[in-house]
């Protein structure tokens, strides 16, 4: 029943493992699609586990404005209510209420803000992030924090990361009294693109002592190539037996570069929107499928694919749902782009489990032209 | 290989029986849900297919302005455009002409108009109609007719049900020329709520000799009251061995009224509209799922369903869905509704079968309310 976190092979820098929780296991390093409002956009709940998630993700802040967590608890919490029975991770609102909130005050205390849907009033702190939460019943929650905007000066930078610190520490207590066994709380290393800070916020909330450590405040317009470097003065100083969860990201080249410096777990709305949007991720990079040189392709996305949506449907066919603006070619690129993330991590795993993570990359780099690796 | 139409069983006027295709049977009375632009909406076709629907209908008008009759003929036909292996029927394009396009002209050879969709100019002729529908490749084709708004003087009705007689010879013509083995073309039936003019339409129309019969005109604002005062003067006329399709027709109430008159064939953009709007349709009748008395509901739509819509997801989740504008809200109550609407199907076939359609009806009035039947 308890949350546990074992490496089953590491691979430079890289490691592959099995988080257990008592919803299922999670294969790591693990992608989490994005659910945020209970509901992984435009995707039945069966087709996102039949790409290979074994854990999605919810927004806090969306599910405390609507439905709300007491009636999302009342109905008998997250995972009935949107009829997912694996894991789940919720975040702690806070990076949603600074970037889609007005009215927003921050305090010792918490924040206060004002809801974008009906502008209502609303307070979150630590202990009312970590309720939530737990009302949603979670299984992986998050700490409440600050995620300032980069560039930030280094005075700037540490005073937050020192709130997000005490709300840490807060965040654990509420969490020691309110949740249930077998659900973990992560703490989340702060401090911007400075690696005293860095270090400083991650050695703080090692001696607070946490089931799993994220990464916060990147992935936010810094660039592939910070964020790169912070990950490298970041994840060797990482407890090696907790997993890593890097917030927010990314580009499936994010990914690959994420992975080989140690980070387990991911999540990022890309996959979905980028879907929603018209763009198919591939093997060969993305494409967008609106493009007119589409409109008379008779080839499906990945012909031998497992994948349904992948395999099954020509890109003429795409070209003109989209075109046509049917509901079914955001369901079909959703559920294409979910599969090739899923696929990208499986093959991630693999290549970490036999040793051959430097052939994967050389691959990846050389079918996608990504450089920054 | 052939097209064909055997009666299994009959209960006063109403009949069950099967239309063999080379794509594949279909069970009558039979519902066919509108994938007007090569998609049902908000469906996947396979789902589509596990409901219970043996056939779809797809819209001339629509496929021939987007991406083109052309375009589906190089890329396979319609039903491997949109991954749909089974039988599809056609309108012929004119209905919604009259009520999509603008600037439409109408003379003795067809309907010019200008597409809703570019403002691009087009004509409609009984043998363009004809070429489209054989080049879309589908299994049943409709001859291009005038479809005039009722109420309409007699004269006027005459005058325009003879003109879709003369189109009917000439789409017999087009489609002995055009058509493939296994294909084939309904006459439309005309002449408004005109005992006279439905019967000169129907005689002349069995004159031509067609292998199976639509009623036009009908469901066009009405009221179920007349059109069944229409129908119960119209179908005990028609060929008892060739199927009865009643186009464009529509709720519930309306259907299981049409199936006791003898009718076979269905389609309505009903079911899949109402969902994509939150309304669902039960045995008990329609429900608005945004209405507030759901917001707590936990019960599904109905537990001891087999459609995963209807059983596995709560009152308050639809509710929620489409209070939060998820995709996946229009999702599941299309699917449901399409479900119910199949499962409807079922009951009169095995009703009818089973000499007890009268019982039906009455346990379909008790339940809906509904008096005109």
């Amino acid at each position: 029943m308890a949350f546990s976190f074992v490496v089953r092979a590491t691979d430079g820098a890289a490691r592959t493992g099995l988080i257990h929780t008592p919803r299922g296991e999670i294969r790591t390093p693990a992608f989490m699609p994005v659910g945020t409002a209970g509901a992984v956009k435009a995707m039945f709940p069966e087709d996102v586990a039949a790409t290979g998630a074994d854990i999605i993700l919810g927004n806090t802040y969306h599910l405390m404005l609507r439905p709300g967590a007491e009636r999302v608890a009342a109905l008998g919490g997250l995972h009935r209510f949107m009829n997912w029975p694996r894991p789940i991770l919720t975040d702690s609102g806070g990076f949603q209420v600074m970037s889609l909130a007005s009215l927003r005050k921050l305090t010792e205390e918490g924040v206060s803000f004002r809801s974008h849907i009906d502008g209502s009033m609303h307070v979150l702190t630590p202990e009312r992030s970590i309720e939530i939460q737990c009302l949603l019943a979670a299984d992986i929650q998050m700490q409440l924090d600050e995620c300032p905007a980069m560039p930030i000066a280094h005075d700037k930078a540490a005073e937050s990361m020192r709130l997000s610190l005490r709300w840490a520490e807060r965040s654990r207590c509420a969490f020691n009294d309110l949740s249930k066994p077998g659900q973990a709380l992560f703490g989340i290393v702060q401090g911007a693109n400075y690696e005293d800070l860095r270090r400083e916020s991650l050695s703080r909330l090692m001696e607070i002592g946490f089931p799993g450590y994220s990464i916060g405040g990147l992935a936010v317009g810094e660039g592939r190539e910070e964020m790169f470097r912070v990950l490298d003065f970041t994840t060797p100083h990482m407890d090696a037996a907790r997993p890593r969860y890097l917030m927010g990201v990314g580009k499936p080249a994010d990914i690959v570069g994420a992975v080989a410096r140690g980070v387990d777990m991911f999540d990022c709305v890309l996959p979905t929107r980028a879907g929603r949007h018209g763009q198919a991720w591939t093997p060969d990079g993305p494409v967008t499928i609106t493009n007119a040189r589409f409109a008379a392709d008779e080839t499906p996305l990945d012909p031998s694919s497992v994948c349904p949506a992948s395999r099954d449907y020509s890109k003429a066919y795409l070209h003109h749902l989209f075109k046509a603006g049917e509901y079914l070619g955001p369901m079909l690129l959703t559920w294409h782009n979910l599969h090739y993330y899923q696929q990208l991590m499986a093959g991630l795993r693999a290549a970490i489990a036999e040793g051959r993570l430097a052939g994967f990359i050389a691959d990846f780099r050389a079918r996608t032209g990504e450089t920054i690796l």
